[in-house]
């Protein structure tokens, strides 16, 4: 009988939630920035003060991973303990000490019949996230929707359902205490996957999705949407060493780029390396020794015993791991177009010291972050200096990179007249 | 046998279309802005020269479209003549010494690693733009893609089929001839509708489709476009007169707003009048006097005997014609509830002299466009100085409201180090 319960159609219930927090997003786009500092410091408190009740929750949560066999990566994306507590309520109040983009003036210009025109920055409206099995970003997204003056409605994994509800309620009890909407952060409260589906589906009720996991997760998402999208599917890097590279640079800079953490989004996944380049070895030996897996054609396996054949689909594979493909190529065009057919418009880098072949990779690359002489694995809205990123987006439009508040934020035009009528 | 020839389907053709675009718009990318102005009057140049073509092509259009019984509404949106010709090509003269947004740096930081990160400018990619009878937009919209570095798949009416080939074939011939790619705009060949719908689910390959048309054109590509839509499907505009309004002010306001141009998209369709406010009868009065049809309940038709009872569609209805709906409310909340519960987030104005309550109305109207003391009618790209605009858009991310070069381009993040790693 559940399921012919009207109310418990996922799409009746996502369509009330959204009608919450389209009024939420009202009220919060009347607060101003003081205001949302106040409320996300009294939620980062209200954290503080039911560690105890989260730390419960999540208890039960990793007793049920155990018991359903989720990996040991899973388990640990799982787990809070009183140190990651800690840094979920120093991160909110990080968020809190963010400047507000919302009512910034973008540009302000007069016309000659005396209207005075604005562009002003404003909350999107509503946000839907979906993530998995991390319950940190039940707060970290959270946060940074209601600090951008939207209303947040977020859907977490069935797996950390215990701690995402837990957290939930201290986040919208510290909200409430200070004056927040209390469904500023709704939880959706159904572990029901039609329920993503709905928000999917929910054109002009949510403004736009944020789908925060794996690539399954984001792919769906991706697939399924009719509501706007800010994601990326895939992170295939390139690090292109250039004949004019700094040897000693290049080789640092492969092995950062590659190996620092293998399962970011940052990561490089292929390297190219001119073959004009004075001597690739010390690169490949110095990854080979850093117990990278190298795989290259036999021009490359010349290079190195340790180089095994690279397959066709070698070039499109994000790894998120300690295997990289190695291709020599004829120069920064050549380097280019493999780009060009392989990449992902995420984050590729050059490494040369001749400024004019730089510009050149620089302007030709079509990718959200191209980077010059640097690693490809500070792809993140922190080393940006942005404080926090709700996400990655590798499509074109509206935002690209990392994206933080200033990217949950659209404009409006705002005109001011004396009683002008068009002629 | 036609349709099973790989060739001619719609799928296959768009996407060798789309590839030659995304060719043309590396190229056009490259290009400075000087040399997009010198293509753009290059092609102004041959639209001139080409004048006898392009009309005799224009009146094999209008022969038809008057043996199949197009409206004269119709017929006068298809026509060219000499001046209509030479607006379109001093059109293309505008655009061509607009401000290039492209390569616009929009910020800068230094991190202190020592990265200096920009934020710059970039076009979209390929935008595709579907449009009906008006063979204008041929020129106009595919120049605006060109100067903001973008290439064009220009898709227009079976209507206007002659036009649109020989206004293309003056543009290409005019870009080419001053070194911009021949590709930088493309006409689909076909009038096939399949073509559009091929368009819409090109996911990645075009970047932005823009429909240029009729409510039911715009309604088809929201409804069936996995590719991003800028867009507008309603322009349901209020006009609020406020209990301090200037009555005389109120009273011009309301008529231009609804009279001017009764078809625009920026029309008002609703007069919301405050019940505080002194005397509505001389604004209906003039209303009625320019043969106004004025829709109302029984306390607006007390005021007037011109009044005619609204039915409960008449507050979701967008006329586009000389009738306007009218009602009573109490005060800047109710006006703006039934806005928030009727209107299309287009554009909203106030009447009043009271400027707390006028900055009440900008700031919780939540439209693409809100205007104090002024006419909705000027809800346009060149009266906002943008030079022209390839569309007004109500969706909330990317771009909102009149949308011109600046709304054509994307940015991506360039990072410029000196062997940075990430610790």
């Amino acid at each position: 009988m559940h399921g012919s319960d009207p109310q418990t159609l996922p799409e009746t219930l996502i369509a009330a939630m959204a009608a919450q927090a389209r009024a939420a997003s009202h009220r919060l786009a009347a607060m101003d920035s003081a205001a949302k500092s106040r409320a996300l410091l009294a939620a980062a408190a209200e954290v503080r003060a039911q560690a105890e009740t989260i730390l419960a929750a999540n208890a039960l949560d990793m007793a049920a991973g155990q018991a359903n066999g989720l990996t040991p990566a899973l388990l640990d994306r799982l787990r809070l303990d009183a140190g990651r507590l800690e840094a979920m309520a120093a991160g909110i109040e990080d968020v809190a000490r963010l400047d507000d983009p919302a009512g910034r003036v973008i540009e302000e210009t007069r016309r000659p019949n005396g209207l005075v025109l604005q562009r002003v920055r404003v909350p999107i409206g509503v946000i839907g996230i979906i993530y998995e099995s991390r319950p940190n970003v039940t707060a970290d997204a959270g946060v940074l929707c209601v600090m951008s003056g939207n209303a947040a409605i977020l859907r977490g994994g069935s797996e950390a359902v215990h701690s995402n509800r837990a957290i939930h309620a201290a986040l919208a009890k510290g909200l409430a205490s200070a004056g927040a909407p209390a469904d500023a952060v709704q939880l959706v409260p159904t572990t029901d996957r039609a329920a993503v589906g709905a928000m999917l589906r929910a054109e002009g009720a949510i403004d736009m999705i944020v789908p925060r996991g794996g690539k399954s997760l984001v792919a769906r998402v991706q697939e399924e949407a009719r509501v706007p999208v800010l994601a990326h599917l895939d992170g295939l890097n390139h690090t292109y060493v250039d004949r004019a590279a700094d040897p000693e640079m290049a080789r640092t800079l492969a092995v950062n780029a590659k190996l620092r953490r293998t399962g970011v989004c940052g990561a490089t996944e292929t390297l190219l390396i001119d073959r004009a380049f004075a001597d690739p070895r010390p690169i490949l030996a110095a990854l080979a020794e850093a117990k990278c897996e190298l795989r290259g054609d036999a021009e490359v396996q010349a290079l190195d015993p340790r180089v095994v054949p690279a397959s066709a689909q070698d070039w499109d594979t994000e790894y998120l791991d300690a295997i990289l493909s190695v291709k020599l190529v004829d120069g920064v065009e050549e380097a280019m177009a493999h780009i060009a057919a392989h990449g992902s418009h995420h984050t590729d880098a050059i490494v040369t010291e001749d400024a004019a072949t730089a510009e050149r990779f620089l302007n030709g690359v079509d990718s959200a972050i191209v980077m010059w002489n640097a690693s490809t694995q500070f792809a993140d809205g922190g080393e940006f200096g942005l404080g926090a990123e709700i996400g990655i987006s590798t499509g074109r439009l509206h935002a690209r990179g990392p994206v933080a508040l200033e990217g949950l934020t659209t404009y409006k035009w705002v005109v001011r007249g004396t009683g002008q009528t068009r002629p």
